[in-house]
């Protein structure tokens, strides 16, 4: 069925065009102005609003099970909730238990995850190593579309990866042609900062900060980054929260070194002083890894997106109601972290970002969706509007406007981190996989329509990495001449 | 007329695919794969070869008055040179003396540039300062295409402009839509350390680099860097050579200014030993300001490229030959400042860019025709290959090989600072206009057939700088309480 | 006469030792546990407290004819009030009117000092220049112990020095063995702003700091630095009140250039909110160049001197009243620029630097005079407890308290800009040439008391910038072969 | 017994200042002009040469068990040949085995040390936690003078401390005014980089640089000053080698923080190319760890200790003859690491600091031991000349010169890394406890005449970090009205 998209600016990363765009099927078939709609032909008027790639969050926990609880959104509620605010893909995590094998939790995920209604993939987590880790990270890559792989350097005695775990997935990924990618927080500080907190008699949330200042995240960060210097690899360094970090991302990056860094729509807003908010659960409801930072961190990050250190923009959506939260109601180590905004993020962007004069239009479209899709591969599938792309597209009406709440958003979840916050800047039309899925305030998103997209192997980086390789490839000293004469 | 080129892997900075170009006069009007040859169309068998827009070289400087001669290279034999390396797009600088009426030395240039063979657009200095500058820079933006001017920081007691001239441009460009470029050199400290140099009874070509340093360079850089941020205007720095002045732009970017830097082949490929070349002759070819640099800087520009916070590449292609060189032989501050290139850009950055593994393909195509499409606002006419764009392409044959000499290069100078080098990937046709002009060697590019390119002023970087300056905007104290008790 | 301070512990910035201090006339001449008193000689106990060399403030203007008025603390009152708060010495600013001889200035300001009852010496600006300047700086090294030449960068149309200036001072300062130093502004960006902050209708003292943001401070700061590495001179930055120069400055010493950094003690503790106030006097009264600063500045500043790449600590005392800050009541560019300090100055920094854990006493010391003494080559006459040094002591009681307020201290103006802070330790006694002139609260400083302290031309540093030069002093090439054979 | 030096120019990190010496026992007792000798009194004639603090080497090894053979020096002779080169006192360390109990390895390294001619102290290294660890290290501060401890990031699955044992020690040594040390490259990095070069088939000495390049120390060394920033402790980093290393600390220092680094004369001054010698014999007797490094590392490290980032010099001086060296002729890993020095480093330091102008006469006193001395809280007892200090003085020569060899130095190995280096610049007499040990060329060091040096806790920085630890102090948010309305 043919779909056009009649009257709009299309906007990418690249360019800014009065164009119309036609779809056919899943995909975009045509590109420019006053396309004819083909015979039976739906058309979407787009009244002068802008056309642009849909979201892609590449960072998303749906139904999650953590921390002794289960996320609240699952696959269907989250993608939903997504599309009624643009976004028409995520990237959700499989994260096995330590020592459980990767393909059985790879298979858990993914029927978990059958339920979708907009498309998604996996980045599969290294939790432990052992031989049938090696192995099944090849069998992820090849077989089953995988081409990104997870390390927590926090989470001491659980799911924390320490160097010699880093370093043999980091070297498998580059044969593998995978990127391996870090949440970044030394998890031995963190542990004995939590210890010390506690011993000084703080128990509330409060206490969560404290236990993760920013040096822990950018001790982390270094690390990983010299890790993958050191073995030749590209690296992704996932929600990225204080300047600490982000100096680290920035030196690596200036000096030539394939590091990307991804930013969540949370830490870019709110700062830390909701920790401290008298109302538990208010000061819960904000608990995630790596906390809310001082006001300095925020600037810093929005300047992140703009210098290009940072490329992608993503909401670690992985929601706990208050109940959830309520775990942790006399020990702060044991709030379920997590908070949401799958449905938030590209419209808080806009609003801060482009409404304020931070980032153009196309550096928006560049950090919500091109640069994740080119970063993980399925660009130009994803990311852009062209010929051949999918027909994956939000219509943008930069005047409609509203007020963000719990009480009338669409996730599955009681609490909204930007609750009160009026946006101007919001998706008047969400088209995935070619069908009309939300459109004036209205979802209708089939459960089950989303489909999973595989994501090849690298070939451009890596290609360069590798010439660089031969080109430094160090070579024996010949001292064969005074052996021989011994 | 039409133009097909078939068979051939499209590279964009964007993306690689498969597919056939179709031109129709001057303009892509298709790209897609395996697209029918329209009746009388010229085919062009890509043979497998990579199809990409054409270079564009944003610094040139043919037939160029300096320093008492006349550049030997002129409009038509510089822009064939350039067709006959793949670039199909020079921007030169119009250059008035003091007091010389910006529109009198506009007229100049233009009547001189009528027999380009290629496209070309120019820049203009702002070499002094009073109010008919401060209407000419508005009718050249309104009337005549020009959204960029130049600024000499160097060259005292000529064309130096100094803190006030700079601020009164920057000003004025911000108001008209226009991005202001610099030189940066202190021109006061290479006065006085040529004058030093000389003292020391240094007279030959090894004085050139003594007399600017790499200080005097990231001194200019970071003082231009600091006055657009103040005035809040975008920057873009030419022919940036060393460590100190990347390191400058690095930070800016980083803070989220919007400082754009530039770099030459040269600079990327040339180390200061040459000034010490006992042959006057070989010596003084290479003599152009900034002069070639240590080891050191050359890798430190190429981390520059990989990481973007240099965005384009150009030559400063300024040519005289060996008699007007001797011009300085006794005396180093009178040898002609310039050194050739705009045919061997797109080559040396392919071999040692591309085929040595620092950059990949993509990255190829941006710092040699994308991004200076983009600053200098001519994308996406110029600079990728999409329906709608100006038919300037460049097939490259990535296993033809060649040595470069002043013996066989197409550029009207004696020599060539690349002499000597083997390089693997050239061009194997060069289309303009969406002519053939270039191919197997031979060039067929007719006197005047290049066109003056007309760079609209710029709205997305300064509507998002303009929103930055209206959120920061201050605001009075209403001390009218007290005033009105008085 | 002899003095003899007994019981104390005597704190230099090197060492902590319970020890007694004897001195002759104005000389120390025992330091060491349990000396006897001669006869005759008065003995002041400490009675545990700790006894430290006196402060010496690098930067005061006392008396200074400014912006259409004159300072209204002179050289009596202005010592007087330093002798009160422990510092024993003060280095003031001779600056001659553009045109005026230098010597003729040296003898006003001379004239004027006379009056002191503290030791002082005095910088002399260079604000233009020719030959009777290059002549008049040789004498005043040479006959009068002048090592240290200032340079205002701001203050454009009066007495601002550019980069022609710049270079030919610190060019005959090096010849001569003298420091330059600068206040960093950028006059031009200055000016500029300011015309541009009145034309958007802000004409009270909130203008004040949106015309001299940190950045033309920053920019300043790495010019002067850049002069000075080429040149090959040590330099001296005074005022330091933001993070951009404080960043030039860090990154010049880690390249192991020889430049110094002042901060002073407004700048350390108070922010810009100041200028915001809705009291006019109260706002005026804060205005001084550069201004105070956002918060994120001061934590800087002191960390810049817990690292060592800020030395030392000053006031650029400059005090002007209420009617006279009043001349810029409807415009603050007219507004005399100046606060007080002298008097506070220890105290402030030993409460919010020793007190608060920021510095160690031996800290203290060297940031508040031994620093100052060394860079100003008067170490070890001034700046420490020796045999052999001047006998200026303070005696600190780290247990005293008091509340700072224009209402009690001696200083002569009206404002105190660090009104109603409390602090803890104090000058219980304060020695200068071996005299007691405070103690307990009472001054009994006598008019003309002062002295003149000349300090010698420079040695050590400047040898150790020779040698280097000399390794690194280029040579010609020898072409003579070639020449020959023509 | 007395010992007067007359006619000197006494150099202290301070001053330079004409005066004799006196010393009774072996204590300075007094420094002035003229002093007169007490009957009996030995007179050193100065000569007008310099008399200076005796050299303190903060990092030797002497007869160290490692490797499976034991460095070739022994206390004694290591000692002694630190006299010979102007050096009066080492700090050692004593390395316990994993699972060694500390207070067992502290007896046999005291055992050892017994036949030192000149004093000395120990470092302690924690390779390994438990409960006894925590308990010795606290009999080791308050009962034996060591107020310093050693951690190996390197050598994995030997005596390498992971985040858990360096956490564990470095916040036990906060609570015991002691300071952490670390030897800075990461373990695990090295460990594969070694298997990695092994498997390319370079088993040969340059792959040794290869398996443990800068990166690594980079990595290692910024981890520690986080985990250190975290836990409020000071730290004090060995052998920086490299750029990455002292950028970490200069970047850390800036901010505040307090680290200290050391820098061997090895690294200096020799570069990377030694490892690709043709003569094995020749290239591993150069593999140390860190290697030395490539010519770049050299300056900046030059310009660390003129900055201050560096403080101290020292020489990791652990010697092996050929024949253990030969251990590894097929296998770079089994190389004895290690290189000589402790008789060279005043030397070469003078000769390529003083002399080349990098360094003036003060800094190199303050290089070379009152840094350490202040660093290890051992001043004024060491590292200046001042009454009540210990008289352990070098009378030096800035004249005398000689070629460094090991056929005719006094260390107890076949090798010198300095062979073949002329410098001026030597110690004309070197005075230990007050006694002449070394004059004109002839050590008269008595075996065993060397003392253990208690290094008491530390107070001053410990307590301003203390103090800034209590202004930060968190609080808990006061939850109580909510919970009580439960």
């Amino acid at each position: 069925m043919a779909l056009l998209i009649k009257g709009g600016t299309v906007v990418t990363a690249e360019t800014t065009t009065r164009a119309d765009v036609l779809c056919e099927g899943d995909t975009v078939v045509a590109v420019g102005p006053d396309l004819d709609a083909p015979a039976g032909c739906e058309v979407v008027d787009a009244g002068g609003a802008y056309v642009m790639p849909g979201g892609i969050d590449p960072h998303t926990h749906m139904q999650l099970p953590f921390m002794g609880t289960v996320a609240s959104e699952d696959f269907y509620t989250g993608t939903a909730a997504g599309l009624a605010g643009g976004t028409t893909m995520i990237i959700d995590f499989v994260i096995p238990a330590p020592q459980q094998q990767l393909m059985d939790a790879w298979r858990q995920w993914r029927e978990w995850s059958e339920k979708a209604c907009a498309d998604y993939s996996f980045h599969v987590a290294v939790t432990w190593w052992d031989e049938t880790v090696h192995r099944d990270m090849g069998t992820l890559v090849h077989e089953h579309g995988v081409n990104s792989f997870k390390h927590f350097m926090a989470y001491k005695n659980a799911i924390m990866a320490d160097d010699e775990i880093l370093a043999n997935s980091f070297s498998r990924a580059l044969e593998l042609g995978a990127i391996p990618t870090v949440h970044a927080e030394n998890g031995e500080l963190v542990f004995r900062l939590q210890q010390k907190i506690k011993d000084m008699g703080i128990t509330g949330p409060e206490g969560h900060p404290l236990s993760r200042p920013p040096e822990v995240e950018g001790e982390a960060a270094h690390r990983a980054i010299r890790i993958a210097q050191v073995l030749g690899t590209p690296l992704y360094i996932v929600h990225n929260s204080c300047k600490e970090a982000l100096e680290a991302i920035t030196a690596a990056r200036a000096n030539g070194q394939r590091v990307f860094g991804e930013v969540l729509a949370g830490h870019l807003l709110i700062d830390d002083s909701v920790y401290r908010h008298p109302d538990f659960d208010f000061a819960a409801a904000h608990v995630m890894s790596p906390p809310f930072r001082g006001k300095e961190h925020q600037e810093a990050l929005w300047k992140g997106l703009q210098s290009g250190n940072l490329q992608t923009t993503a909401t670690d959506h992985c929601c706990f109601c208050a109940p959830q939260k309520a775990a942790g109601k006399d020990d702060f180590t044991k709030i379920p972290n997590g908070t949401g905004g799958v449905e938030d993020r590209m419209a808080v962007l806009w609003h801060h970002g482009v409404g304020a004069g931070r980032l153009t239009m196309n550096e928006f479209v560049a950090v919500t969706s091109t640069n994740a899709a080119k970063i993980f591969n399925i660009h130009p599938r994803k990311g852009t509007i062209a010929v051949g792309s999918d027909a994956d597209i939000v219509v943008w009406d930069p005047a409609a406007t509203k007020t963000i709440s719990a009480k009338t958003h669409h996730q599955n979840v009681d609490f909204n981190i930007f609750e009160g916050m009026t946006v101007t800047g919001l998706p008047a039309v969400t088209i995935s996989a070619g069908v009309v899925k939300y459109r004036d305030g209205t979802l209708t998103a089939e459960r089950g329509s989303g489909r999973h997209v595989e994501r090849p192997a690298f070939a451009p980086v890596f290609d360069a990495l590798q010439k660089t390789a031969d080109r430094l490839r160090p070579t024996a000293v010949d001292r064969g001449g005074k052996a021989a004469a011994e």
